[in-house]
């Protein structure tokens, strides 16, 4: 057994210990810091009763970096590409809706390899205002079955607007 | 009569002419060239039925330049710090609010000498995606009696959140 594939044995092994998937525990994916000053590119409200009100609902903000912007504009994600969902609650007041407490920061980071069995892209959420209470806990499978819809660009809802 | 008076009087007379605001002819305030990249502060919904309603209603984001994000964090505004109130329809539909076409893009810039007589802040707003089709006729005597509500913040409602 060469030393790499000891290593290698070792972290499988560790993995079925723990019950966590081996891809997660290779490529988590980051917690987007410094996203609320990256490229607003649109919003929208979920409200009660809405299929992905749970736990979506409240209004969101999509937040994309460069390298998605770029995706945006040309069709073509290079690897590195993020997309943040910023959901918030939504207060309901006298004929005005207006943000709330912070529900959960989504994230989808592009890594044509890294991520292959969730079409390239890895999926993660943070709990509230929290950089380390994760959300996703089977490998994105959930978020990329919703996601297939938008094969034809590259699993992205998002539509860039001026 | 000197060089510069006689300026000064053809350029009132022209102003009186044209029953323009001199101050609004000296200090037109500028589309802001490129603000859907600037920090995206916050987002709120007026619903029909709010007093603001007309012309305000639909969703709207606020967007900051970097002076106007520092004034947000330091509660002092240098010239030049500007707010764009981005506004666009607010299409319902089955329970989620999506984003429709743009009614208008507010703006208020700092500008504490030019713009002494509404609180230091110049304000404008044009028409739908247009750059030069302007919808303030008073100097923005209206806006600032609205936002005069905010003199403990330097007239801004804006709080930023991160």
């Amino acid at each position: 057994m060469t030393r790499t594939n000891r290593r290698l044995s070792t972290a499988l092994a560790l993995a079925a210990m723990l019950g966590a998937p081996l891809a997660a525990m290779a490529d988590p994916v980051a917690y987007p810091e410094g996203y609320r000053h990256w490229h607003h590119a649109k919003s929208m409200v979920i409200h009660d009763g809405h299929p992905l009100a749970d736990p979506f609902a409240g209004i969101h903000h999509i937040y994309v970096n460069d390298p998605a912007l770029e995706g945006l504009q040309t069709g073509r994600y290079a690897d590195g590409s993020v997309f943040v969902f910023d959901l918030l609650q939504a207060e309901h007041g006298d004929e005005v809706l207006t943000e709330g407490e912070r529900k959960l920061v989504g994230v989808m980071v592009k890594g044509a390899e890294t991520y292959q069995e969730t079409g390239g892209w890895g999926f993660e959420g943070f709990a509230g205002d929290s950089r380390d209470q994760r959300l996703v806990s089977d490998g994105g499978q959930a978020c990329f079955a919703c996601h297939q819809s938008q094969a034809d660009s590259d699993y992205v809802f998002t539509r860039w607007r001026p």
